[in-house]
């Protein structure tokens, strides 16, 4: 779809990342993805020239003509007000407070306390071992998913998707946040309900289109 | 005003939930403040009773007749849109979008690492003493707010707030989190910008009233 020139900064294993090109893939929006290796010669998103993008040195950024876009949830936001179809937001107060309340749970109490940085610091502050650190990123993703768990089992809002029947920004975000948790070996057991809506947003190309697999930076198949 | 019931789950030196105080004050909104003491035995956000307002056991929750709004910036957006005066949110979608970015900031990259949960961990697992904590908030504030200040000084939408020359909600998020690093004795001397925006601020009655220790669960004046 024209769109006046999407440019995507991403990496294809960052959670937040993937959040973003689910997005843009509901909205079926053509967008132009710029690979920030966040590894690769002490991590690409620390250069000068990224730093003007963004500031913090953290991907996703959205460039939207000469706009520039940062942070997932507020991308997300944006791509939906400014391409109304196919939304990613519900039509009313109460189910949008809901559908922004879920995604922050994964975007501000759990997803940051697993970052790539954090867990850098970890290890050189704390000397924390690789089994530690991913003891930390289990031991806050379990408690963000028996959270969501019960709000979304306990709700009769939750339908095929966090709210209601067609995938909002709540599974654009609840889709990572799983893929990084079985990278980390998390027992997702626990979670039947997250894991019946994880299984209906995977069977729409939109989501696995944005698996990190299927990116132009990602591994190659083997 | 009246607006159909509001209770506030709150904490006085919360900061998230300080945020909501801010946003309700700046709206002119009444509410009826329920403390949630999180130390006191063994923090009563533990207790069943709460874990049923709020399944994560975190402060602030809004209750608006039966419903419940979780999540801070859930809960500023949910005000905004059903009491539509004085408006927390901007008029265009790029307004919005860097309001939100710059929000996100503040609530999923730098609160979130120095919540009380995560220091009780790192002191636990970690035996990371009072000198070591304190140094990990600082550091996590110190990167988030050398953003803002490059974010806020580099961009003409700047005014007298975060952006142009009202309140907005990522005003109602950076006042709170400078209360927060002065706590923590971080050096705001780096970020002159964002000190006169919180001065702007603190000049509103809205502000000061939303403060912990004007708290009807603060501590006693003294």
């Amino acid at each position: 779809m024209a769109n006046g020139g999407l440019r995507l900064y991403s990496y294809w294993r960052s959670s937040a990342a993937y959040r973003v090109r689910i997005a843009l893939n509901l909205k079926g929006l053509d967008v132009q993805q710029v690979p920030v290796h966040l590894v690769r010669d002490g991590g690409e998103q620390h250069a000068p020239g990224f730093r003007r993008v963004n500031p913090q040195g953290l991907v996703p950024t959205l460039q939207h003509g000469q706009r520039l876009i940062r942070q997932s949830m507020a991308i997300i936001e944006y791509l939906d007000e400014t391409f109304p179809d196919e939304p990613l937001l519900p039509a009313t107060a109460r189910e949008r407070a809901r559908v922004r309340g879920l995604s922050q749970v994964i975007a501000c109490d759990m997803h940051p306390l697993g970052n790539l940085r954090v867990l850098q610091y970890l290890e050189r502050e704390f000397k924390a071992t690789p089994e530690q650190r991913e003891a930390w990123i289990r031991h806050w993703l379990a408690l963000g998913f028996e959270a969501i768990e019960q709000l979304l089992a306990d709700n009769p809002s939750t339908g095929s998707f966090c709210e209601g029947d067609a995938p909002t920004m709540a599974d654009c975000l609840l889709v990572p946040q799983l893929y990084n948790a079985r990278r980390f070996g998390l027992d997702l057991a626990p979670y039947p309900t997250v894991r019946r809506v994880e299984g209906n947003a995977l069977g729409l190309e939109a989501f696995r289109a944005a698996a990190p697999e299927a990116q132009p930076d990602g591994p190659p198949p083997g």
